[in-house]
């Protein structure tokens, strides 16, 4: 009975795939806020060409440079579970597999494309990163980074998750990175915040202004996002391809794929893959899980909208609540983001790619009876994915179907444990659904055009 | 070039080594206060019958039950690692290698007799387990242990631990311990020392006493030691087998073996397996490493001592510091044990294994090093092993020589950044050595017979 589906190094993807090529339509363009879509070169201001390009390409498979490969051997291949545990204590006739992205010395999936982007950043003479983090595993992984390719890295944090997470602020000191809470009066888009709003807890949106705003006024330095792009979601296929590999050495294959989904990387990462299956006529479900206090595919509108709070990015058609939807306090910060993925959004507004909305407490209802069957402390963004398959497990055990079901555990929740602690105190809440808030938000899209 | 070392599942070892059976003298027997050995029967009091043949047996292997194995799955086979960045670092010709222990749920190698301690508990039908814990790994892994095999679990924690590492209680919690910062008030041992102690900020041998006398006055309720015990270092000496299959798979083989020394596990069991080669006529140098401020190996006596510091174990003979002897309270909580595994005190003594100390500051140093080249920060007890790797390795860029060097990276930091905060903010020191307060408990030493 087999428990971990493990690769030989010589395994890891030599080529991420691109989902654009399997797409029935093609992605919506980038737009400007006259309407016009965004020339490629008009991101140059703040990333390489060489991402620009990946960002645009159409090409299917897009070969991994070899110091990335080795770069990534430091974790990779990550191991596949089949969770024989958690499926005993669910009584389920369901079979559960994770992919552990958790290995990675960061923590979480999030090194994957943090390396390819700093070594892109480095191969192109820039100097110096900078970055939004929420939950803090971007930017550690961004931080670890940029030290193995020799890069500066400066790290704007939300404030919740700096205040919620002093340790993760710690991680990303140790490799070498500078880390400020935001919104801070560092920048015109962090003054302009904390003008309205002095209490601001930050969010993603927020964070993310900040890092533009810096990165675009300095010639030596260039921005790195941790989700939403492209090109990120593209470097994260490699769990996909990983896992789907370690499936047929068990000759299984999901029925449904789940992952968190705030930006949309994690989710693509492991789903994209299986797409390319899916286009060709599989039947798989591939599941995006949000949380209802953030419920950006299940009651955002698909629209065009800025990445950022402040709209200092280009227009991306996307499932949003509005650019400045100021998310509640839920300790998955890294689900706290009023947007998505174009790509996920496009796939999901097709029909192509579901989405469930899962509240605070059951996250963490199933995070904690994940670790006392798997052993793995699971970080609150996953504990998203594992709601979401304990729900399909406990279905299959009612219908007696037997369901093969594939979920990622992207990363562990060693430094949220104040949350856990929350969680047995009785004091985590099930934030409402907050729809005057979004409505309100939703009448600040942008005009286009 | 390759980085990561990995055995499939089916290589987990089927047997555990035991190092007796190549001794070349049998190991002092445990003695009680009259100075005639103890039965084995006298342990049963606070610990199962398997365990205790165990701790007695001469048998060279010992098979791993089958629930023990299927639970080490989930963590294990571990990989080892070839550190080629950080040789690059060093720009030495010395080969660096490192066997990941901190890949376990809990965060480190402790799991591995956690695990096996739970089963043969669960067997004898014991239904609670008490324990000490130092840096809070061990309470952790037996946390998990105990859940994975239905067992309760209240762990007694050092308390300048308890105060630096409150993420270890909640992971414990999160796994359904009860954890108490010791010394508490509620056994006899403890309020001895607060007696006198009103201050005391707790220590492993204090630990121990707690939970050794809440175990032997409860009948359902047996007694758990993560390190130190003959059949502790037997259930670790997995890790040094699979090292040895690891390097096999690249032709390799160790010149030097480096672990952190605190109670003996973490060292006994990456080295013992390669003492079978020693003894078998092999040239491979063993050496425990430990922090200049608690020198058990290096500034201590050869001589038969309490494990724990009211006196309630037999003695043992041991390299000791004297029972009561109070560690200064550096960040390596795991390494504060006035004594030393009765194994490898024996074999350090007939020269068989090497012992060095190295200084708080230059385990940090040598920490931060190895966190910004292959990524995982680790924890401060596996810094001392990092280090004393790292002085050799640097000895061989200087005398040119390419030694193969193996070391066990016991476990992860993340729960050690407030250590990290204070190694960056100055504040931590190098405590002296101990002279006079090593003198002193060394007068306490029992009198035998």
């Amino acid at each position: 009975m087999q428990t971990k589906i493990t690769l030989p190094e010589s395994d890891i993807p030599t080529h991420w795939y691109n989902v654009i090529a399997d797409m029935p339509n093609p992605p919506a363009p980038y737009l400007g806020p006259d309407g016009n879509p965004v020339p490629p070169e008009a991101m140059l201001a703040i990333f390489p060409e060489s991402l620009v390009m990946q960002e645009v390409s159409g090409e299917r498979w897009i070969p991994i440079p070899d110091p990335v490969r080795e770069a990534l051997t430091l974790w990779r291949p990550s191991p596949l579970y089949r969770a024989h545990r958690l499926e005993r204590a669910l009584n389920t006739p369901a079979k559960i597999y994770y992919k552990n992205e958790a290995v990675s010395p960061a923590g979480s999936h999030k090194p994957n494309t943090a390396v390819a982007q700093a070594y892109y950043n480095q191969q192109a003479g820039i100097k110096r990163l900078t970055t939004e983090t929420g939950a803090g595993q971007w930017g550690c992984s961004l931080s670890l980074a940029g030290q193995m390719f020799g890069l500066d890295i400066r790290v704007y944090m939300v404030k919740v998750s700096y205040q919620q997470k002093p340790y993760r602020r710690s991680m990303m000191q140790t490799w070498g990175a500078e880390v400020f809470a935001s919104p801070t009066d560092m920048t015109e888009s962090g003054r302009k915040i904390l003008a309205e709003h002095p209490d601001s807890e930050g969010s993603l949106g927020i964070s993310i202004s900040e890092a533009v705003e810096e990165a675009a006024g300095r010639e030596d330095t260039n921005y790195a996002l941790g989700s939403v792009l492209n090109h990120v979601l593209l470097h994260q296929t490699i769990i996909g391809e990983e896992a789907r590999k370690q499936l047929a050495m068990v000759d299984d294959y999901p029925d449904m794929v789940f992952a968190p989904c705030g930006g949309g990387s994690n989710f693509g990462g492991i789903a994209f893959p299986f797409f390319a299956d899916k286009a060709a006529g599989k039947d798989v479900k591939l599941v995006a899980v949000e949380p209802t206090s953030c419920p950006t595919l299940t009651k955002g509108v698909y629209t065009y909208d800025y990445g950022d709070t402040a709209g200092l990015t280009p227009l991306m058609k996307m499932f949003t609540l509005g650019h400045d939807f100021m998310p509640p306090g839920i300790h998955a910060g890294g689900l706290r983001y009023h947007g998505d993925s174009a790509l996920v959004s496009q796939l999901h507004q097709e029909g192509l790619v579901d989405a469930v909305a899962v509240p605070q407490l059951e996250t963490f209802d199933a995070g904690v009876l994940f670790a006392r069957t798997e052993g793995i402390v699971p970080a609150p963004e996953s504990c998203h994915a594992i709601a979401a398959t304990v729900r399909e497990a406990r279905q299959c055990a009612e219908t007696g179907e037997a369901k093969t079901l594939l979920f990622n555990l992207s990363g562990h929740g060693h430094f949220d444990m104040s949350s856990f602690d929350r969680y047995f105190a009785g004091e985590l809440e099930d934030f409402d659904y907050q729809e005057s808030a979004i409505q309100e938000s939703l009448r600040h899209l942008p005009k286009v055009g």
